[in-house]
């Protein structure tokens, strides 16, 4: 098979990791449009034979498949369905979001869309940088069923843990389970390891105890020794889990849901961005306890 | 070596997990000498050569190495400083607290210890009835590093993964460090879950995306799966996990530590044992969503 019988793809939001997912899509012999608001950011792309567009618009008018990986749902509105959005100028194509943005707006854009004969899904990841460069991410799927049959070879150059998860919204929905459960979980073991150094401990000896057991996971035993080592450089912003968080908050208030463990978390990483930390990785939430005690 | 050179131990409250442990000291031919508060417990091991005395002062008299895994910090007071209890007949030898107890009273057992010519060790244990059954348990050990030495051979016929933590107390402040951790991560599981229930998604098919990346471990792909099998039979039981985070919020009170999470969870405990809830697995605190939603 030659390149030229291959799905033209577009891919919106060159950040660290939409620029490791769309080079795996450009290595598979896809022909390649991109755009990104900085545009300096296409350049390893483009030496690599991918086109640059001057819109989103530009990128829908010459695509089969369009993936978007931006950064907050006002972007992914605006990507999609702004004046010079991929919707202004696509017609027949395949939309994919990978974005993780609201369930509600993934709707939004499944109707819009079906308005250009367009077909959506919503598909955010998990995986972080290094899934997205060793395309093993997992990605959730929302959206029709023939639509995730028809995306499923696309996904499969980024990912490998790919579960369709049901209508328009429950890719969304399925990350922000996911990111519920993170959320309190890294209150847990910052708290965990908060009260052992006041205890006086001795904290990798305390892993070498607990981080076997029920309370090991990547949070304790990953983010836990880079706690203890100091290190708070982002593998994932804080700013960014606060937007997600702030998604899940706003949904379960839709669904007339009460979890206040993700309330409280919510509340101390916007501390942590009120005290300058919003560019420093989640686990950086230790030094709330470690700074408040 | 035949059995008469070995240590005499001494084993005190025979629950589901004492009963095991204390199974695996008399088969490895140590004399011992048991005591529990319900008698009918100690048959098993009466039948297996043990004998049963009449206090844990008794218990005491008999034994070079006197073991308790019994419920609350009150019990562990009466069995080692009671009227009856062990130091008021024991004379040199070795305390090894196994329940999950105050760092505060692991402290003034060993001075109480000391008066009397003994060492003491706190080792409270994680891994349940299972890794009890299987001497797997992770063991965290606070105390002298000669008594821990002295120890080991006994403490190895019970667990794995045995981790000396420091001076008297630092077993039970690890213990409190895993239970800290635990809390709010159950709390983020059965968030995350509720969440995806309320939102019309299929629980076992968002486990096959969130399960596998940074959310998975034993609460979401263990205590999840029960939770979403509708299973809340006790692995753990809510009133002795309430006991435990009582411990770690008075330890935290005391060392001037605010930890919002662990407050959190356990008012939301408390509200499940004021719920009738308290004989369930520590997986229930699911109900609290499901039936507050």
């Amino acid at each position: 098979m030659t390149s030229t019988t291959k799905a033209r793809v577009g891919f919106i939001g060159l950040g660290i990791m939409g620029q490791s997912m769309a080079g795996h899509i450009l290595a598979a012999g896809h022909p390649l449009s991109v755009y990104n608001r900085s545009r300096d950011k296409a350049a390893t792309l483009l030496a690599k034979g991918a086109t640059c567009c001057e819109t989103p618009g530009h990128v829908g008018a010459r695509s089969d498949v369009i993936i978007t990986m931006v950064g907050y749902p006002n972007d992914v509105e605006e990507v999609w369905l702004g004046a010079y959005g991929v919707l202004s100028r696509a017609h027949g194509a395949l939309l994919i979001d990978m974005t993780t943005s609201s369930p509600e707006l993934a709707r939004r854009i499944e109707s819009a869309a079906a308005e250009q004969g367009c077909r959506s899904l919503d598909a955010p990841v998990s995986g972080g940088d290094i899934g997205a460069r060793e395309a093993k991410l997992s990605i959730m799927v929302g959206g029709a069923p023939e639509a995730f049959e028809e995306a499923l070879p696309i996904l499969q150059l980024m990912g490998t843990n790919i579960v369709y998860q049901g209508q328009a919204g429950a890719g969304q929905h399925t990350k922000m389970c996911n990111q519920i459960v993170i959320a309190s979980t890294i209150m847990g073991v910052c708290e965990g390891l908060a009260y052992g150094k006041a205890a006086g401990l001795d904290l990798p000896t305390v892993l070498k105890s607990i981080g076997t057991g029920a309370a090991g996971g990547f949070h304790l035993n990953v983010l836990g020794a880079k706690i203890i080592a100091g290190d708070f450089a982002p593998g994932f912003f804080i700013e960014h889990f606060v937007k997600d968080l702030g998604i899940a908050l706003a949904e379960a208030q839709h669904l007339k849901l009460e979890l206040p463990g993700l309330r409280l978390a919510h509340k101390l990483y916007r501390i942590m961005i009120e005290q300058g930390h919003s560019r420093l990785g989640t686990q950086a939430l230790y030094k709330f306890y470690g700074e408040n005690a």
